[in-house]
């Protein structure tokens, strides 16, 4: 881990990212409530929003799209990941070098780990690699730092979870993304293990904006860096009214209620 | 993904990849019933037409026959591909580099993908160094994406393939080649999420004119790009006859009596 | 093994490194009972007590703690590690390139071997490769040389451990840190045949102060180098404490009893 | 496959290889009948015949014999090989580098790839490499191409030898070593499959001077380039007397009676 | 295989190494009987006696003893090598470089291979690499080759052992070092399929003056190089004394009488 508050991963020491590698990670039926999302386009322009501090996507749709948004986003090469067509035990595909991932203007990489599968070793030997590299070129790392695989007991377990985003720590992530351990507390201690390197939740599965919100204003409250976040974002109707509510809760201190109101007033949602 | 409309793999932004690589995969027994098929010289001399915007073959083929069609012929170098003699898990053998393929002059590559095999992250990490290294060089490429293998609920649902194409875009295939998914309005959905990457349909066996015609109009009015395609040229015994009708369909707008018309004007089929 | 007596990892020819790996290796849980163990900076700033002649940790710590004591702490970079969520064969990532551990300041490396375990011949490779690296770099190699796997007999039977012990010389290693092997008598056994390579106890899990300063004066005097310690300074109250009795046995040819007295005297324990 | 008929592996564009690599794939058995077969200078003096184009040996013997003969023999470096003391699904270690063959004097390389087996993708990519390196040096290419292994229907049909051919050709071989296919029909489509690519036909294991000369006129009147013989030339007690027979069938189209009574006449069979 | 008779593994063409790696092989069981050959300084004290031409340790022992005796001993880098606590299908770890072997100044590689086990490939194809780079610095090679494994029949046939011997011929070895095959007779065989390749008799476990010397002399009758040889020197009490009688044998041509009465003479043993 090294400082990144001057990275532009992180605003303010906080950090938003978008996430959008759902197309390889899950296939497009996480496209069908929005088909728009499907559209790299679209959610390109959502990323523009200043609440997001970086967008995180496979290289492909890297290729394709963001040179007509470079000025306006922060690209974060997710490096590796793997369809969902193959089911065996957990692993996941290297599918950019950081050296490309570098040259097409990417300010920080992202790498999945699954502690726990029995190809922990291997990934977590590629991420030495992508590690290492990324600092020879100064970008910032965040590890996708998910227990999953048939050598773990225990998941989802605030142990576990707080064991992941150690995990961070000790290999060199400067931002660990892991679940929402179950509560506030939970995530205090988590935050806690983790040191200097910076515990963003991940968003997971949509839920509704309050729910959604508290969960985030409890990862502040409990003083991790923010928010890794897809499906609540592309998955509404309206990315930008979530986007409000959520750059006040995370960047302004608000409640999740000033947030919602705030929104609601900038953006009134149809009846 | 990178913009290829100004590369030799495309003709007003549409394709037609003659696909060449069958004595490798299949073995001789493809070339039985047109038994001049199996002489290259007589494929590079169906690719001469007009109508035929690359040819895919081997490495040993290109070394043995491209010399002497370098000025008629656009070369794909399909790097990998494996015999049918070994029956395991569906895999595919790198038989060419990139390096290689560039200095005999091929300027596009072709790469299978088996989305879905226990070899999937094998494959797809090739395909990165593949990928990567022919950006170096500018040549333009093309996934072959077919789902297949052990962990594959589905490998020829409309959702399945609408999912090998997103793969294509993704992972930074400029073309992907996809099985027929069944009906237009399935076609429409994989062009639709793939996004900027080119959707080709893999021409597949061999069926009667009229049939074969009406799913590449199919693919067409999609938003298709086109066809890469085989055995139904070099399995009938007049391929420039199909091969007129072909250029008709996707790069004239034509329908298929008008192709069908045309082409037994041209070339009346023998009774 | 090469001499290290003019090495920073060494003082008068011995050896006290404290080793702070546990958040990878054990997770979280091994600060439960000091929680302020959980913060590296605590155990840096217990890494600069004289005793401790080098601070072995992972390369995340290394790269976001080290900086800060650079002047007042040796660093040794643990090579390798993995969690123990996963649950498979004995095995380690190699976490770190000697590369990269030079670059931040490292004095010597670590690497942990099992041997007996089905990956023995892997990890043993994974060694040579560091070991070699190292040497162009002039830092000091310790071995983890831990007996332990699935085609082992006797994983702490004195015989193994002093088998052990002479894989750290017949390898390259110019520190065997191994588990004490029951007696002094047996460790005699383990320093004789490990000829030049020094051998260092690994501290173990928690005991009284009494039983484990007996363990090290037994290591003393069977002519060992000293000790490899983490849980029986971090998870105790008071590491300073047990770090001046530490010096007096190890580094001043003290008893117990007198090493004690005078820890006693600087630093009276609470009643 | 690149023309070779201006290389020292041909002469009059036909080929005749005298393969001697039995020591390490066989064992000593094979020089059991003619004890003096086992010395290599034996076999060097042997293929200093006119009719021999080529001497494929494996590295050690190459080193130790071939700078003696380096004027009088042209050297084929067999890359792979593998002794029967191992018995499982067949496969070969590269056991010589290119540039080392190179180095040593050698005109051509060997490689033999095993159609069917479970290792055949790790062969072939195995082959790639050596073949595009021999393709730096201008180094000719000879597969020995044999269907062999778990996943095969029919290992020695005449349709699994000419796909073996067909690999040979797709693959990049200037010469394809298979073997007899039955009959001078199934020959000739062998040869019609391979395009470009030479066919020998692999010599096997004795038989009668009649009975081998047929099938080795049986392959030159179907249109392939020769033989690759090991065993019917150094378990003869005369070699020299079958190699004149084999010049005649080879180069100068004799029939078996002719190249017989020639052979009968330069040297009588003792009675 | 390349000329040796002028490299420092040997003595007017005849070959005595002295072999040192049992504390990795066996463990320090094989210093128990003679307690001091675990120090290596004493074995290296050994090694300085005219009859033995080279001396064969790992890495770690040469980086640590070698330099005091570099004057005085001329040295066998063994380069793979694995401990007995793993108990697995034959294999061995690379264990030193041949870059690093060079550097520390050996003259010499040695490098065991198991032909017949399921790492047989493995194995060879590490030796290629290993032989290869030492001809780059002109180093002698030595193939430990020993049949052993789940394919094998007949490990310790005749059959296998002349097999084995034929491996280092044509797998590039100087020197192939093999089990005595149980006769006279069968040792000449031996010899006689190993070419240019000189076999040395692996000294195997100790055992009385006669019967050992007895076995040397007849390798030597057969026309073998000699002997590497480790336990039946290092665990006698009086190892000079063996090597003066062995030195007679190998040698000065001397019977063992000869040899034993010499030997006697110069350092009588005690009654």
């Amino acid at each position: 881990m090294i400082p990144i508050d001057d990275s532009p991963l992180t605003r303010d020491g906080k950090v938003l990212i978008l996430a959008y590698d759902h197309g390889l990670e899950h296939g497009p039926v996480d496209f069908e409530d929005v088909p728009e999302s499907a559209n790299p386009e679209h959610v390109f322009d959502v990323a523009t929003h200043d609440a997001v501090t970086s967008l995180a996507v496979q290289k492909g749709i890297a290729e394709a799209y963001y040179p007509s948004y470079e000025d306006d986003v922060n690209l974060l090469a997710k490096l590796n990941g793997t369809s969902n067509l193959w089911r065996g035990e957990p692993d996941s595909a290297v599918n950019w070098s950081v050296d490309y991932a570098h040259e097409i203007g990417a300010d920080s990489i992202g790498f999945t780990v699954y502690g726990g599968s029995n190809n922990e070793i291997e990934m977590v030997e590629e991420w030495r690699e992508a590690q290492e590299k990324a600092r020879e070129y100064g970008m910032a790392t965040v590890m996708w730092s998910y227990p999953r695989g048939q050598g773990l007991r225990n998941a989802n377990t605030p142990g576990s979870i707080a064991y992941s985003a150690r995990l961070g720590l000790e290999l060199g992530a400067d931002v660990a993304k892991v679940k929402y351990p179950g509560s506030q507390e939970a995530m205090e201690e988590t935050v806690r293990v983790a040191g200097k390197t910076k515990v963003v939740m991940s968003g997971g599965s949509k839920r509704s904006d309050e729910e959604f919100l508290s969960n985030v204003k409890s990862v502040i409250d409990a003083g991790g860096a923010g928010l890794a976040v897809g499906r609540n974002i592309f998955q509404r109707e309206n990315p930008e009214r979530i986007l409000d509510a959520l750059e006040k809760v995370i960047f302004e201190e608000s409640t999740v209620e000033e947030a919602l109101d705030a929104a609601e007033a900038a953006a009134p949602e149809a009846e």
